[in-house]
């Protein structure tokens, strides 16, 4: 059995990784830490694994063989500096620390698209886990990167559920500001956007285009619908690009391409990635779908331990559904 | 004119009262106090006010003819204390502080449910206005206590909007927390049962039954929606009772009688009150819609205005309903 | 007194006609034609309007000075061609019927977009009132269009209510579908994009570049959040364009610009539509926010019977908005 | 491997099935019929399982091991009359037909509630699933029953999610009406009052009181939140009663008691059911929440078929909640 330990254990994040391992027939669970709960009970604050975990939160992360890191962004190589981690202790971050700088110290983090990066994640020490609205735009434009055809400006807009705000309450998650409520945040401007760049150019997009991204709040708790489009010069038409695609994502156990339009609540709960491509007037639209807490974090970081440790990569991740 | 001015300015209570004044025909707005934003444009915290008020927080109440005291429960005396209020002004406060104890200094604050004490409003200088549940479970059981047949115990079920909450932010108004979830709050101990036993009281019930009263928190921003039944031994039938309600509201311009079964929508941004009657198994059932903001707290303190200054009830209360 | 029939009314655009205008201080509803529910109780389909009316359908139109046209797209032609409309009887229509093809025997009809056709409408005989998505489009684009500066590729997301789907319940309307739900619908092909580029030729734009249009479903009743952008290259800074735009819309009482960031229910249940401009990248991004049902259909509608009638434009239009 | 078939696979509680079974690790699915789909794919219908099934419906049961009736309320007796399906086959029945009239030809139908009937479904071969409000009522009482102080009135109020309601779409599951809307239906009239009462005998109640039961719409998909109260007047006290509950539910793998308040989103996409007990004023309040379509219905159904066929009780059961 694999030992795991979580820091950062009482944020939404570390709750979706526990409800998942809690479930995942090669790991056990060695410490949740925590800085503020300390000997709590785990189901005090994830109140909903009441009856699957006696566990308590610590302050020392034990000897575990894969730490997580749900940390707040920018904080986990403060945690690395301040803990005792053990070299043969692997690292996955969910945190945005080391997706574009990805050393510290002997540590080198690879970048945790599974889709993308497959062999060089099963070799790694340490996964740099990717944002969540880059894993739904990336998952729209990996195969047009596979082969280069990234050639005119790209147009996004992305809309995300309350959750991908954190736990901590504020204006713009007060349920009576966010229900039935839409606004845009970050417009143009999104830190993800680096993120985005990089990986598509070591998918195979020689020369990137300039990408416009609207970040938008929706009013639901889980959950990212990407709308991508950009200009088509190419040669291929819809058919085969839609061929295009479902080859590339032919190896993958998460991501599949819906012949027919999607709609978020399709992956909600699960790790699974649908995209949907379509032509018109010149242009190629793909929308993308994840639930921004698994595919987009913590099911995403599961699926990275597995490659890690050279488990099935859906092992524990064969999530039901809600469907509605 | 009459000349208004608000306390507590910024929270949400005080947000509904600006909506339905800036549209009064009679009143003109004295000023908008707020110990936190004096300066800050109005329409800065109300944003949808933007367009409608050019008005700025201040420190000063000015010279109105009212006040409305919009502040947390128990605060409305230390504000009274601490502040020159001119007897003339006339006092409406929100908040609880006068419902159960009138008194303040020379000031008497009548109860200000207006569907029962309409008359002594009229020649009142204060009133104490009704809080939210109370008003909607009243609503439902006025008429039966005026004709003194609530003998056996009254059970209620009323399940409340976020709003009822406040504006500030909080773990149960947190979206990812609150949205398609229900939980109870206070049962059997919530701070309107006193208020409620009182007013039936005076409204003609001699000897009060227990009231078993079950506060739920909904997934909604507006409204309650109030269940209340009581074992039915009286020898009215059902046409009859609900013949009693139409004739007890029938001098009430926002309180009808509705013949079908109601939702909540029905009256959401509105001042208006439906209850439905139907009898089942010896059990007398009543169903009994406000929205929490309006009818519930500020549409009823300007029905208390417009009472107090021998208005039209309906002024400035004429509100186009949601509907979805 | 203005006498206003409508047709088609037990529909969504109806009811919101009939909630403005039972409070208009200047009309008198003559008729609510249905074919399907004649003699039923106007309130018994709209629930909310209970006390407010005591109107039933009828199958005729009576002889109003106003006919609201709110039938399906396609059929306002037939109804005129079914029913005896006075030649003196004004014509609003609701559909799209006479937005690009304003002619129908004697009568033409007028673009009642308020904001760019005011003067023409004032002397005007028949309306067609403009669709919710070009509305919400078109008020982020008229000020650029009447300095012709639209003059590269515009690219639109924009999000829509459930209303806007209509009564008829389906699939993409059942609520075990829509809830926390995203989805896009027609992307690239919307019927409202020819109503948009005419509009926008004759508001000043001589050379219209492509439409990028992707609308989306969203999970809430009522609203439309437009997020649009197009490349800048003519030479007004960003504070330049923003005073454009609030000199544009200075003599409009419902549209405003706001500074801020914009979200959806700061317009909901009101006439208004708020516009908010940001520079970025070599870009203009604009947002704007309409109620889908008011100023987006039936608000709009009542602004246009106004100026038909030479009434204060915002008679009848002050309406409160929800906030939550 | 246990071979399952699936009549009325369109519906919901056959998706949520499919859900369950697609992962469920003894069980390979025979046939999913329905005879408006023919042919179809399933993913087709149940979107969300495209990438986890490739079957297709079918109009015959095939060779089934356990045939589940996903029908509508009072066909399933009409669809073992029409079909073969061979006396060894197992059938659990997820309508009502079979749970206050147990008997079909040779089969007789045992009561599907594990908690209460575990070993009698142990050596069944068919069972009757129990009704979801019916489920979420009888957790919260069942432990009472046992011990038969069940001597006063029981008053219920109750929660639903609009999938209770089914797939059919109608006005009250139109997502513009039940948006942030609250209903109640069928008070005190319930066709699960039967079931409930039955049970509750069945349980140790030998004088059963009344119980006034208000079942409410809710505006959330998913879940049951049940309020139950009566008087207390034996002789345990809280504590006493809350190890009772702790006791009676020691052995069942999904009932927890939660020491704190509950909320609903806790069991969602969960088998589980959650209890609390307070004692106020003299009566016992018990608070149980349920997913509807899962221990309510489909879930149990799997629970019920994991001990008809001696297989763990949880297996394909430990699922991953949403939390939010």
């Amino acid at each position: 059995m694999i030992r795991a330990s979580i820091a950062g254990g009482t944020g939404y994040t570390a709750g979706e990784l526990l409800r998942i391992l809690v479930n995942h027939p090669d790991v056990t669970i060695e410490s949740v830490v925590s800085t503020t709960s300390v000997g709590q009970a785990v189901s005090d604050v994830h109140r909903d694994l009441l009856g699957e975990t006696d566990l308590r939160f610590t302050d020392a992360i034990g000897r575990p063989d894969v730490l997580f890191l749900c940390l707040g962004h920018g904080l986990s190589r403060a945690f690395l500096q301040e803990h005792d981690v053990p070299v043969s202790c692997k690292v996955i971050d969910l945190g945005n620390d080391f997706r574009n700088d990805p050393f510290f110290g002997e540590r080198e983090f690879v970048f945790g698209l599974c889709e993308l990066n497959k062999q060089k994640i099963r070799t790694a020490q340490n996964v740099a886990n990717p944002g969540c609205f880059a894993t739904s735009i990336l998952l729209a434009l990996l195969p047009l990167a596979s082969i280069d055809v990234l050639w005119d400006d790209i147009h996004v807009h992305a809309i995300t559920g309350s959750t991908g705000a954190g736990k901590k309450p504020g204006e713009t998650t007060h349920f009576s500001y966010r229900d039935n409520n839409i606004s845009v945040y970050k417009p143009f401007t999104h830190q993800h956007l680096e993120e985005i760049r990089h990986t598509l150019a070591s998918a195979g997009s020689r020369e990137l285009p300039s990408i416009q991204f609207v970040p938008m709040r929706g009013d639901f708790p889980r959950g990212i619908f990407a709308s991508v489009y950009t200009k088509w010069t190419a040669k291929a038409d819809e058919k085969e690009v839609i061929d295009l695609y479902k080859q590339y994502y032919n190896g993958s156990p998460f991501v599949f391409v819906s012949d027919a339009p999607i709609s978020l609540k399709e992956v909600v709960n699960t790790n699974k990635g649908f995209v949907h491509v379509e032509f018109h007037n010149g242009y190629i639209h793909i929308t993308s779908i994840i639930d921004n807490l698994l595919k987009g974090a913590s099911g995403q970081a599961v699926q990275n331990m597995n490659l890690l440790f050279g488990l099935d990569e859906t092992a524990g991740l064969k999530l039901k559904g809600t469907g509605f």
